[in-house]
């Protein structure tokens, strides 16, 4: 469980870091149920639950992602689930997110409605080189 | 050194509580440098360094308020540096505070600034029935 925690961790880390050196102030929380990181710049809000894994496929509580959709709809903020998965990061908008179980299902098919990092904060869709030939 | 460290993560866990209980989403911060509390209701964002003393006089390092007051220009939201003083809760101004030194120094006189928790969730000065008589 340490080495899951400590991973957990270390992503929510690498996240603060980007957004600082993108103008946020950002806060990592103490607690750890369904919110990790809040990020502010000039009254824009962003709020994340971040898990990492390095398999193709792992599973959210829906607990955590409720938890993460009434905190941010109460502070007033923008809500993100922050995935790092095969080294990739993407950002899901939780109210995309569907499951008819206790848990949501990660697995590539995520892709088609995750976004990142740049589109997160605004600076619309990083272009890849080979997206521009 | 444990020991002081548990009464203030005891305060600030007593402050989130009390900002729960009025309809604020609040994270306690995992680092400890500066910013201890921020709380959201709605977009109206509250930004607390808490410090708790038994004594009758105590410091506070001039770096940590600075730390409080530049976050929550960058976030943008109200700082209040919250201090428990002989078992009283009282909120100040960062900005009011003043010294020639490295360390602020906080004693009875910071009483003549400070203003209580009512007043810093905007429901005007909780009035003691002895106020009234």
């Amino acid at each position: 469980m340490r080495h899951k925690y400590r991973k957990g961790s270390s992503f929510e880390r690498e996240l603060k870091r980007l957004l600082e050196k993108e103008g946020f102030a950002v806060i990592r929380s103490a607690g750890s149920k369904g919110v990790d990181l809040i990020a502010g710049r000039k009254g824009e809000v962003l709020i994340f639950e971040c898990k990492t894994s390095s398999k193709t496929k792992f599973y959210i509580n829906k607990e955590d992602i409720e938890k993460l959709i009434s905190f941010s709809e109460i502070f007033g903020g923008k809500p993100y689930l922050a995935i790092k998965f095969n080294g990739e990061m993407l950002f899901i908008n939780p109210f995309l997110l569907s499951t008819n179980g206790k848990n949501y299902v990660i697995d590539e098919r995520i892709k088609a409605i995750a976004i990142d990092f740049y589109e997160v904060i605004g600076r619309g869709k990083q272009l890849k080189i080979d997206d521009l030939i």
